[in-house]
């Protein structure tokens, strides 16, 4: 069961091109494509007519054909034309509000009219030219909620970014879990230590003695349905940490969203958001491959966790402090899904 | 639910040589082998010693040796011998009444007593000097019933088929659906074209215009339990179309045998007279590879398909007229299914 | 269901190195690894704290750090420690009882206190300098027992491994299947023939005329849970066969452990232990190599019989005298199972 009348990003704006794209989320088949003047579309991906993929048609006009008889689909999910055939009476199928911010197409689950883009979260990064951004996206094979643990909870740096991010002091700091307001916070400060690898390079490519010894944090903010925004940073120690001033620090915004596409698999769209070294785009494809290549050790970690979870489901798994971030973001999904199922707005 | 008291073709004559050929047809794991005198065999696919499939034995004097312990299977689903055993006792296993023509072998799924070789369909292009056959097979992830759609509606040649066989004049003409007896024709004229890339290549073949005007027809004929003919071809323009002389078109009958394997996958044996360039085998061979090639299109579409139907089953479909074809066939099928369950004559 | 209170082979000890190692054994999943002083432990394969895979951990210090957050699990199933955690409370995972012998490891499914080492078999080739053993393992898609009958009636090797170790004479030698005590033997004896390539080789190898007249003999033994040695060799025809003197024979015992995975797969632990050439391992390697490819072969036999019983559960079976062994072993199985589930000492 999942979260209806939220917006949830369905994909990178890069990945519309001049072609349908067909995507499963929330356990129902969808396909994205560029409408009229390059407005984005999401309708089911069954053609009203046979049942074919509207995905593996075309776009022409703004509208989207259907490859298998032609039948033209619009943007509202109303058969616009078919070749010889009056398709008034064809029935519409299901479309849902979509839009385009921040480099990503976000996608309303639930009832379109109740969709409104002014809730769609605005982030300091985009459209700012006082950061840079870059990301990418995977297909998981886990419950989209393992992300949010992981990623609530740094601990796992450690041990499975070990040589990059990790370091053992992560593990030896203790970690704050709070609320500010509806939002989820997992803080963690570790001062007066040495740089890892990542942010040792960090400091370099901007100026900073890599050798130096940092302050360094993490704040993680769970946002429902389930975005988490992580705030990380090094300054040289004893400047302030993440109060330092610019000249002192190097400091990014980890981006995630969660976007479950079945009960237990999910998109992940991961990037970084950073406020140094904005002109040097070699740099910029430098941190995003390295993002690519650490992120994708989560991959392994995660899938083979919810292959025991789904073999052993009834098992009761430990809560401890650094656990406090996962938890309390999964209870605020499960008070929201309470809330929106006495109005009938969860998708099953 | 399929028919079993009828011929299916199960496989291409060249597909059995001296080696067995294991295959499910209508959910039922089958042996197909030559027996004595290189006539055709078909058991089931499971030694009644200990279950090993007998698709990986191999043949002896006409009989099927297992290749685990060594039973020799015979034709009949009789065990012939067996080393160091008695093995009159041994139970008999199901046979089927099979038959070779037309270059494919055909199976009687239900009681091999009632098979009778005079009903296997005859066609004008087999063992006919002035026609020239070639053909193939598919495995195809979809109900075989969305084949006959396919064939039985041609309009989807314009998308599936663009710049080969599809032209937008398919789309704009109007179908006529209607019966022969028992046989569902669907009937496409167009005059006064011009030819799409396929038939302009068989026009110059011919030694005929390819830029010329032409008449071109369909004639999809659909036949019990699940076989399409289609008589197709183009003209010059106001000669007579499919009754001009010949020297004045070309024309072929596109040939099409759906088998099902399970509920929801298929054998896709098709296949292309025609009556022209007869002693061009460098043209046959290139006709075959195009039509392999243009008929792995719709593949991909029907697969799609039927997973979008698996996965809404309840769903409802429009019945448009250009879907008439196929909606006929699906009720003889079905007329024939319900008088066969009369008779306990359908296979689960 | 599976016999817990047994041995089984769980691993190779080669497998085991400087890293965890996890397996699926009697439909539970299972993390090997070397603790202290090389001693091998074996636990379940999830972490206590949430769920991880602890087979994507690390070996320190003689324990199991997981590589998600860091817990530390010990050879009991006890957690040792984790950064910032007291993890006296955590609750213990399940641990097996472990051994190691014979170049394998061993693992008893049921309750740990039962497990009495010196019920692992011995055999007369380990450790012992007049022998020389190779071996390997094999995931099987199908039921352990299909391997024993496999192993319990060698004439299969006429069918599937013509060309090295079969030859017609198997299949025309009766086999003689008794108990000694809880072991099912199955003999066979094949006076007076020549030998199949394999042996050739053999009696070449020992200084033997390879095309010499022989006395074949083949004696399977089969002992709970699931285990199987097979005397074979040759002797000069004449001289005692199987009693004959050591310098007028050849001959080895082909090792065999069958360990459930699933109800419908399992881990094959095959080798090769022989009394000549001991020094020669250049032969042996060669054995190995022969050993493993001739095994192969049973295997697409096996997976294609599994999937014919699975789509057809209800279906008799016949049982020859030359199925006695492999019917008297799944005797000997189910008369310890009934037993066992007295004492609820039965896994699911």
């Amino acid at each position: 069961m999942f979260l209806k009348n939220t917006w949830y990003v369905g994909a990178r704006s890069e990945e519309l091109t001049n072609k349908p794209l067909g995507r499963t989320i929330c356990n129902e088949r969808v396909v994205f494509f560029r409408g009229k003047d390059n407005e984005v579309c999401a309708v089911e991906d069954f053609c009203p007519h046979r049942g074919a993929a509207l995905s593996l048609g075309y776009i022409e006009d703004g509208n989207l054909v259907c490859g298998y008889h032609g039948l033209v689909m619009g943007c509202e999910g109303k058969t616009i034309a078919m070749p010889m055939q009056r398709v008034q009476g064809f029935p519409k199928i299901k479309r849902h509000a979509v839009a385009e911010r921040h480099g990503l197409i976000w996608i309303w689950y639930g009832d379109p009219d109740l969709a409104d883009v002014s809730t769609i979260p605005s982030f300091e990064w985009t459209d700012n030219p006082d950061w840079v951004y870059a990301g990418g996206v995977y297909h998981v094979k886990s419950d989209y909620r393992l992300m949010i643990d992981n990623l609530m909870d740094l601990t796992h740096e450690t041990y499975v970014h070990k040589g990059s991010i990790g370091q053992p002091e992560i593990d030896e700091s203790p970690v704050h879990t709070f609320m500010e307001g509806d939002i989820v916070v997992t803080k963690r400060e570790m001062n007066g230590i040495y740089a890892p690898p990542h942010w040792q390079a960090a400091l370099k490519a901007a100026g900073l003695a890599p050798e130096a010894k940092v302050d360094r944090w993490q704040y993680s903010r769970f946002y429902l349905p389930s975005h988490i925004m992580i705030d990380v940073g090094v300054a040289l120690a004893g400047r302030g940490g993440y109060n330092a001033a610019a000249q002192d620090k190097v400091s990014s915004t980890v981006v995630n969203f969660m976007t479950p596409e079945t009960d237990s698999t999910h998109w992940y769209f991961w990037g970084m958001a950073r406020t140094y070294l904005l002109d040097d785009s070699e740099f910029t494809k430098h941190v995003q491959d390295e993002q690519r290549r650490i992120f994708a050790q989560d991959l392994d970690v995660l899938q083979a966790q919810q292959e025991n979870l789904s073999a052993y489901p009834d098992r009761q798994l430990l809560m401890l402090n650094i656990d406090s971030g996962g938890v309390q973001a999964r209870r605020q999904i499960e008070r929201a899904m309470k809330e929106a199922r006495h109005i009938g707005s969860v998708t099953s």
